[in-house]
């Protein structure tokens, strides 16, 4: 019972990765919002593989099926549901980790939590391939907070040890579009070019490789949000440790705060244009859970993909001996590239959510 | 609607730091565990001030007292509610913040969001106060989980840039103990030695420092979590971001994984006396949401204490011009200290909660 | 945000009367439960039309296409999502009552709480038809019950004034089963036949009867629940409400418990074979929201179809005067006849869920 | 983990009836709600006993002390937390009660839900004085109510076979006002005394009598609520069924809907002064779950107190015998005359939190 978030718009994600089919309901969308389906499609072609020669070699096409809460592309007010049908599943090439568990992913405490009884085929319910459920979701928040003028964007920040520019203290939906645009949806494209080798690097000796993705919001109202364990940064944190390969996350300055003192990282406010605004952002824009009209700024750790064709040490779950494995199929290097998208979904959905609390 | 958390077992958290008191309720403790109350006490003393000459002197005699749920000092199976009433508040020190706010804090914030009514002396419901609530619950939860060997404990791992030492790969229960009996809270004491002094060199510039808290959990049993929202992760971070000042969470290797390659951060399986473990523990005990029986272990990022005497950048919100501000009042110049136990008590009831679900 | 219910298994429910598909999504479901599909089918044909010629003329086919959740018809443990594609929609027959709303029906509050952008064509999501999604959901729950000797079976009780017999203290499966198989599901054919009566002389007057339907639960453990607002009888009542048309709702001797003396209403305990019994369940099982051992039992008054071809009094939303209206399409009499899978399947959904806490 | 409820606005109720104090915390009233304690304290008073002859004799003084969320006198956002010290208690009266269980009580099932753990002196946290915690929420969130022009009231329908007269279409304030101020909360004083000469009957019998109590909620804003398992009846039935003795619940007409014919039952609509309104109100001012601005109307069953005096039969759970008791200590001969507020407060609470949606 735990493939569901949020509050007042909940988000059910369904389907394992050789199902039949994967799945969102999305239930607390408001009514007569109108929704773009080319865009919804561009957007969720981010995430796709196949956008890029880094990527899986698998086909996925992630053309999403409504079945409720969309009466001639504007929303009706009742729950949403939308599928996209399975296919282009090899799964030959899993057969097998039941008994030698790969390494870091959840075939063994997948066997363990489901008695043997988990369909992990492709890794199942844990798949990256459900994220895919989550870009609708957030694909259609993202269509609806941009007519409020809010608009969430993010980039790769970091791959390896290679690091893109920060976002600007304000960045502009313009920079996020032209980002989104990119084949490595950087901001310096020379850091792009060099996470490109690193990447190809990785590749070519079976291997893979971490990032790390900055994301976020402007124009989000201040004042929404609440003290404690409901606020902005507990209800994001929720929602984006559920990406698979999330291992952490900073709000702000983060864990670079940690290492400062206070008169470097308080948040020196000042009157512009009439208007309280902080002079630097160290906090992300929230403040005891709640919004301070600032900028959301957060960043995501993604460890390196676990799939990785090089041989790797593990046991034999029957026989408890130790053995070795190699893992086939068709694998991302690196995740992180087709993340971006997934990581905005999240946090474009969670914000659409919290604003139904002004 | 917010200061709650938690699912088979909810812990509720009330008062304001110049209310008549604070305190907690905790709904769904099992019937029939004995809690000690010296345990108990102790445990809440490492939170308390006065214990150390580096933390605020601020004089709090954090004594619950409990109104329900406990029979003969055993949980009865009803709510237990324990208060801490309020004593030694110097309210005039806030004077004026509603005017002025201070810099990171949520005088701003909350001046919005309830319309001037929020009574933020002391910053009200946003103090670090209302820890002692979390330490009460989560010093119940901690004894009750060791009875099942069960065990959580922190250290500093860092303030500043001194860096202590990491857990062992098997951190025991007398390691933990020996931590939690010094003054500075560290595995290694000459890199104590360095924090004292870098937090003394921040107090008599009258600044603040920020730091981590690295917390592990032991002997606590594989198979328990889920995918997707409902993980461990998910469930520790949407509590730990609750705890005041905390801007970042890692898990396992967490940010670092995100630098390093598969072949390096994957966890190798082994077999050892018969039982399967991993190498290494990058991915911190847990896989997909689930724990795999290796100790539980994540590092939460703390901001320098917002409130320092120097002087500082702010608006007056009435005029909207820009001032400055001094704050007075009785600061602890680095909460990490104090901190330490409250990141147990916070991982510690989490912990409880999950392992009902068995 | 209001189609889900459950708390240890969530079971979510979407979809339009007209849409393209309407379906659940269940969450929590443990692994390793095998599913009979041709004893599901069994239980659906039992609140599907067609079935009795009291019955609406609409086809419905009601087959669920299961997407994820079952590998070879077995639960894999990750949610399970079904639909059922909708066809011999007659839309048409529903014009116009965006303008004219029906009495007692969903069309007025529908056009104010979604701005008129509810897909209301057939009752939309507000429709008896949705309830084929929750007898998904619950055939599962039933079958899963049943290998754990846990029964649920129901019977019309009452329609208009003509009453059933009632359950006898100890209800067995074989009678709930034998009742099942009947065109009208009641104890006494003799009432049942007198329940005929009634519906066709409502159905040849174009107008519409209501009735009550008693749900009991057989084998289901002592001390399960809590007390206060998460007890048994909250959660039943909760999602038993959701069924369409019901407007009451009570456990054991319910109403008439109001009329009596403790003396006469209190069930005196007694020793059986060892066991601790009470002589009589004017309880209905549950005490303080814990399950005492005895039969579950609990009664539901349906309000008659609102859907009647008599002409009504409305009014003209747009004009704002008063007007009539007669309501052709193809209506139940009486929705109670199918409503009896309905009931049993919600029970035995909330029944499965408590459960889950033993 | 169940002393719960609430969606925006959470009330969490903890104590035992023998304990050190009972309270309530309530999390999510907006701030800057000024709330009369005089007012709150005579809404309280209609609860606790001393009031009338017909009560019992225990003398509980309900006075709350507050915690915390209130500054002055007016809500200051966070969460409220107030408690009431127990006194007064006769523990004695109840010793031997987890050997031999009091038929109808919650003591057998709470010896095995609670392990024998659970404090069951005054019947522990199941106790009827807990409603003292429920009429501290409910009687501010009837302030709030008020000053929103929205009105809660109840009265006494029956006791025992005395109906008292139904309320009027439209109840106005006036009526609720003067019905509170009986002590014999009824709209017909003949009928009230009648109720007088039965429950004085029973008392000298050393027996006990149900009843109904019927409340109105008017001024309550149309299209407030949603389909299926959040709407208006799911959450009214999931915190009703949370009142002690309550069981069973009906909106509008309720089980007599179930003996009536669609053009009966149906609320035909017409237009009022320029409003749509209905002529009758049989489904209580909800339809699909969500209001349609009529008067909400609900009936809530009591069962006969279970605490009689005469000899009843129960048995020992130690030898497994049967065997007599009687019930010693000071019970109400009828709880229905305390219950009124009780039910007012728990439906202006569900309100209060309903109305955050709008």
């Amino acid at each position: 019972m735990s493939s569901e978030y949020g509050k007042n718009i909940k988000i059910s994600i369904f389907g394992e990765s050789h199902g039949k089919a994967i799945g969102v309901s999305i239930d607390g969308i408001p009514a007569g919002e109108e929704i773009d389906m080319d865009t919804l499609l561009s957007f969720m072609a981010r995430r796709a593989p196949g956008r890029s020669k880094l990527a899986t070699k698998r086909c996925e096409s992630d053309t999403p099926v409504f079945l409720s809460g969309l009466t001639n592309g504007i929303t009706n007010g009742f729950p949403i549901c939308a599928i996209i049908e399975n296919s282009n599943a090899h799964s030959s090439d899993y057969a097998g980790f039941e008994i030698t568990p790969r390494p870091s992913h959840a075939d063994y405490v997948a066997s363990l939590r489901y008695n043997g009884f988990a369909d992990m085929r492709g890794s199942g319910h844990f798949s990256g391939r459900l994220t895919a459920s989550l870009c609708i979701a957030g694909g259609i928040a993202k269509q609806i907070l941009a007519k409020q003028n809010i608009f969430v964007g993010a980039h790769i920040s970091s791959i390896c040890n290679v690091k893109d520019s920060s976002f600007p203290l304000y960045p502009t939906s313009e920079l996020f579009n032209e980002i989104a645009s990119k084949e490595i949806a950087v901001i310096d494209d020379e850091k792009g070019e060099k996470m490109r080798a690193v990447i190809e690097q990785a590749a070519s000796e079976c291997d893979s490789v971490g990032g790390t993705v900055e994301c976020a919001v402007v124009g989000f109202p201040a004042s929404i949000g609440s003290p404690m364990f409901d606020g902005i940064e507990n209800r994001l944190a929720l929602a984006l440790f559920g990406i698979p390969a999330v291992k952490g996350l900073e709000f702000g300055s983060g864990f670079s705060a940690s290492e400062t003192k206070g008169s470097q990282n308080n948040d020196a406010f000042e009157v512009q244009n009439g208007k309280v605004v902080t002079k630097t952002n160290n906090n992300g824009g929230i403040i005891g859970g709640i919004s301070n009209g600032m900028p959301i700024t957060l960043r995501v750790a993604f460890k390196p993909t676990p799939s990785i064709a090089k041989k790797q040490e593990t046991v034999n779950l029957e026989t408890l001996e130790n053995t070795t494995i190699s893992i086939g199929g068709r694998h991302d290097p690196c995740i992180v590239l087709r993340a971006v998208a997934v990581v905005e979904a999240v946090v474009a959905s969670v914000m659409l959510d919290l604003l139904q609390e002004r």
